[in-house]
């Protein structure tokens, strides 16, 4: 099984990685953008692991290392292979 | 409509931040790990564009701006949504 983890920085939350690629894509002539938020994608290989264990694991990866609650917020998906 | 971005190394492509994750999960006591790898999530609010113009601009946005592709690949999806 493979964890697909995406960790964004919450609502309300300055983004300035976000906004500093938004004024990039204006300045290329981009229009149309209003906003860009810029956060972390996490995939965690875990070959033996059934569906269950690897979401506890991938779970706890966020929990313990992964994200900080403060200022950020995770969605975690379970997917076949590995 | 919003763009969700994936840009992940390349297969083959060394990625010492995922490296050292794995190597941090083990230490924490969390096993059945076999590689973790790091990439980046990009989301781009393109309110007033039809889903068609939305991934023109998201695409020309990687091609121009956010992806590597010497050493990163993207998976790009238009989701509804303001």
């Amino acid at each position: 099984m493979k964890a697909h983890v995406t960790i964004m920085p919450k609502e309300g939350i300055l983004d300035p990685q976000g906004l500093t690629v938004g004024k990039a894509l204006l300045n290329l002539g981009i229009k149309g953008v209003r906003e860009v938020r810029i956060g972390k994608f996490v995939e965690i290989d875990m070959p033996k692991l059934t569906r269950e264990k690897a979401e506890a694991v991938a779970t706890e990866a966020c929990e313990k290392l992964l994200a900080n609650p403060n200022i950020e917020g995770y969605t975690l998906t379970i997917v076949d292979g590995g």
